[in-house]
């Protein structure tokens, strides 16, 4: 249980020794629901066989809702990203998840993540923009790069485009703790007021 | 001397007690040096008239420097901030430093701040860009709407741009953490890939 428990992210040995403890300690009418959701959810929970977000149903709720806009995607690494965008409540369109980013040195190409899945729907669907809302570090920029790539010779006949959230001051932030690179990009990205 | 250390930013009663009676227990030759060093400073250190960044000139190394270019004027809230801008090795412009930023909350209007100076150089120098570089709190946005207003006639003419660093992402950040703000901004932002 100790071996299982720490393999959690951000669950060492020690606090997985303390955790096994107290479960041990409690009576099983406590322990056995927690249990059941996991053997419950493993089974229920699947991925989307169209945008790959978790659900219960064969589309998720977000495919399923006629009134978000086909013609837009949101490719995100994973399915938690699609709840930050909607917190926003600005995002009115679609999603695809990746199910990360490429990563050659961790062995991670193309082919371990939804990119054939993403271009299939991209040529399938009448898609007019792809927003690559993968996270602003290396591998996220390189899995942009990647898909604008393989979605050239539609952005070259005009048909779609590919975009990418803007890197900038995160807002409320002061000049001062800003790092280099992030107000290189704010800079390089400035836009009229 | 409590008192008066108290007053710096960062440092509070206790701290500025602890100060003291550390600064009262060391011998004069250990603290006459920074007493001096204090007053040479307020004595040697004065603004820039032009861009009112700090120096012992009448003149900042920045402003006297011609291989930056005049046309491009980066406005920012306080000396400090003109550090941060530099380290990123990408900006080749002049600066001008408004001591602050519009806050009439706090009393802080257009004439507590460098602005008639800013004009006046945007009106008198060659100028083709004024960068809003501000920070992306409610009042830095307040005062980069201000600035671009008062500018409007000659960004009207053609002349000038005013521009502001994107809001965005950080770098190496996650979209997990970004706030709702700075995520909506991203996205309003977006660039073609």
């Amino acid at each position: 249980m100790i071996d299982e428990l720490s393999k959690l992210p951000g669950i060492g040995p020690k606090t997985a020794q303390r955790l096994t403890f107290h479960l041990l300690r409690l009576p099983p009418e406590d322990v056995l629901p927690l249990a059941r959701a996991l053997e419950e959810a493993k089974e229920r929970i699947g991925f989307c066989r169209k945008c790959f977000n978790l659900t219960e149903e064969e589309e998720c709720e977000l495919c399923r809702d006629p009134r978000r806009d086909p013609g837009l995607i949101c490719v995100v690494e994973e399915p938690s990203d699609i709840i930050s965008v909607e917190r926003t409540h600005e995002y009115r369109g679609r999603y695809h998840v990746l199910g990360g980013a490429l990563s050659p040195i961790d062995g991670v190409g193309p082919d371990r993540l939804r990119m054939e899945e993403l271009f299939r729907r991209v040529r399938e669907e009448d898609v007019r923009e792809v927003i690559v809302a993968t996270n602003p570090t290396m591998s996220g920029e390189a899995t942009a790069l990647y898909i604008a790539e393989e979605l050239r010779p539609e952005v070259g006949a005009g048909k779609l485009r590919v975009t990418r959230p803007a890197a900038g001051l995160p807002m409320g932030g002061d000049l001062e703790y800003a790092d280099e690179v992030t107000l290189s990009r704010a800079l390089a990205g400035r836009r009229d007021v």
